[in-house]
This record gives C-alpha cells, sequence and structure tokens, in this order.
C-alpha cells in the first residue's frame, strides 16, 4: 500500500486526489504543519527539502519500495503507474507539457508566494499585492483557455486538472478576489469537484 | 526548422541548451525584454501567458508546425522528440520526477520571486532576502545532493541539470553570496559548462 504524508495545502490536495483518481489504495498520515512536524529528523530522511507531501510505495518500480516526494513529481509518478491522466496522443502532449508547466511553476508558485509571504513576522502588503496581481493575470489567461475546451488540455481530462484544481480550491477559500468573475474557470472548476474522486481527495479528516 | 523566441533570462538559457543539447536545428529570435516584446499582440497569439521563452517547430507530432511556449515544456518537448535526458528505467525515472520538479517548481520560481521583487518600483528588502535565504536552503540541499553523484539525477544527464544549471548560471553572475562556499554545486556547473552545447547554449549574441 502507498502512504501519503501531507496536510491539506494545495500541493497536498493534489497528491490525494491524485490517488484517489488513479484508483489506488493508500494511507494517509496527516501531518501537522503547525507543529512542524516535516522539519523533523525522520521527515527529512524522506524528504531533504522537509516539505510535504511525500509518498512512499511498497510496490515501485521494479517491485521495490519507493520515496517520491513533491507534488508534481508524484503526479506524474501516480499517473505512469496506472498509464492514465498524461496525454499518449505527440501532438496533444505538447499541449499538455506548456499548460501542466504552467500550473506548476507559474500558477502554483505564484499562489505559494502569496502564502510564503503571509507567512512572514512581518508581512510586506504591496508586495504580495503585486504577486496577487500576477497570480489574478495567470487566472484570467486560463478563463480565457477553458471558454474553448471542457478540461485543461482539451477534452481529455489530466494531472494538469488536478495540478490547477488544488491552487483553485485554496485560492476559493482565502483570495476569492482573485478569481471572482472568471466564469469559464468556475464552470470547469464546479465540472472537476463533482467528480468522487476529486470529493474524496480533499478530505483529510480520515 | 525550430524557431526560438527568447531572451537571456534562466528560463531562455535552458530553452537554448535543450536545443544545442539535443543537437537540432534552430534559429534564434532575440527578445528584447526592455522594450517589452514580449507584450505585443503578435507575441500574445504565440503565448497567451505574454511570456519567453516560446518555440515554434516547423517539424511538429504528425508533420505538423507547432507552438510550444514555457521553458520547462520546451525541455519536455525536446527531449521527447530526440528521446534523450529523459530516464527511461523506471527507478531512475521517479528519481527524476522529484528532482526536475524541485528544480522547476522550487528553485527556478524562487529564483524567479526575486527577480520579480528586484523589478519592482520599491523593492522591499526584508521580503526579497526573505526568498534568498528559501533560495539558499533549495541550494544547501542540491549541494548535499551533489555530493553523491555526477549529475542532479545520478550518473545520467537528464534536462534536470539543464533546468538547474539555467538558474545557477544565473544566480552565479546576480547572486553570487547564495551560493558561495558549496562546492559540490561548484563542482557540478564546472562541469556541466565545459560542454559544448552549454556554451553555445549560452550564447545570445548571434
Amino acid at each position: 500500500m502507498i502512504r501519503l504524508y501531507a496536510a491539506p495545502t494545495t500541493n497536498g490536495i493534489r497528491a490525494k486526489i491524485t490517488l484517489e483518481e488513479c484508483n489506488l489504495d493508500y494511507k494517509l498520515i496527516n501531518i501537522d504543519m503547525k507543529a512542524r512536524e516535516h522539519k523533523t529528523k525522520e521527515f527529512f530522511t524522506m524528504n531533504p527539502m522537509g516539505m510535504t507531501p511525500v509518498i512512499i510505495d511498497d510496490k515501485g518500480p521494479e517491485g521495490k519500495e519507493i520515496t517520491v516526494p513533491q507534488s508534481i513529481a508524484i503526479m506524474f509518478y501516480l499517473a505512469e503507474k496506472v498509464g492514465k491522466f498524461i496525454p499518449k496522443n505527440p501532438t496533444k502532449r505538447a499541449v499538455f507539457w506548456n499548460l501542466m508547466m504552467n500550473a506548476a511553476t507559474d500558477v502554483g508558485p505564484t499562489y505559494g508566494a502569496i502564502s510564503f509571504i503571509g507567512r512572514m513576522e512581518h508581512p510586506h502588503n504591496p508586495t504580495r499585492d503585486k504577486f496577487l496581481d500576477r497570480l489574478m493575470e495567470n487566472y484570467i489567461v486560463w478563463d480565457k483557455i477553458l471558454q474553448d475546451q471542457t478540461y485543461c488540455v482539451g477534452d481529455e481530462i489530466t494531472i494538469c486538472d488536478f495540478a490547477l484544481f488544488g491552487i483553485h480550491a485554496r485560492t476559493k477559500v482565502l483570495l476569492p478576489n482573485v478569481i471572482k468573475g472568471l466564469e469559464n474557470l468556475e464552470r470547469w472548476a464546479n465540472l472537476i469537484k463533482q467528480r468522487p474522486g476529486i470529493k474524496r481527495g480533499q478530505n483529510f479528516d480520515e
């Protein structure tokens, strides 16, 4: 069985919903980040970066146990394990790389920078506001992309949807003004969140 | 032939060195970011995010022209096109996902946040310093990783090396104190930069 060490952050949510969507058996080990459980000596042996989430798959490649930290890495690892949620057609795959990496390296880290500034002892709001503007610009482009298609990468659901949904779900709760009025994004999020795997994936009260 | 629209940023460098390392024929179109050439109407048709780099491959999948924006996406697209620089062995591949995504979604965006704050009208140095600390923490872990292996993902060079090198090369010029004394990282960078493809890849004076 796979063990998932995570907290209900954007990163934790996307790892957990991918496990659910891939229909894999797993056990959640809740990590209390306020108690700094991800900064213990034991945790650093799983992830030298001291960051959640981490999975340990006891039936990894070549039948051996493997530890995979890093939320986007976990998504790729799991999607390849079950052979789903990454386009196989080479044209769609090129489109996928662009949008997946936009979600993973632009939208996600911009959201992350806002959280990071917010957690500082003396958060500097004008700087935070610039990152908020940047996040909003990203979501506006995503709203345009989603105007013409059902899912992030066209008519096929991919791990890009799970990655973006994890960020969007937290944005909706914590920074609702950033996505206010973006109707295509809202329609997409409403479609995604009806999926049973997505519902179960967001539940950290186990 | 592939057209590369780029400036010599961390993102531009990693796209250009990947083209060189993949031994692909390409033409560089230098984008003057100070003149906001990446924010023109024409540029937005290539990348709705208005960001460099972008490639247009006239011999894309299924023989059709394709536009691929986003530096990490370009690396995946090119590496898959030539079948190199992404591990095929599933155990190594899992390790690759973790480290590649760390470079792409943690180190790169933290460096990017520092640049972003630096470009603000009134940069707030205490906030910038927190991101600098975070970047340093990332490089310290990378230094430990590189203590035991030649390349980022073991004994095999991958696009993870090109991704990290692009950031490291700019860090060395612009933020040298962040990486001062990290000997394994320095040894790795010195090995990488001797490669003819890496040398040509960093040259934007064409």
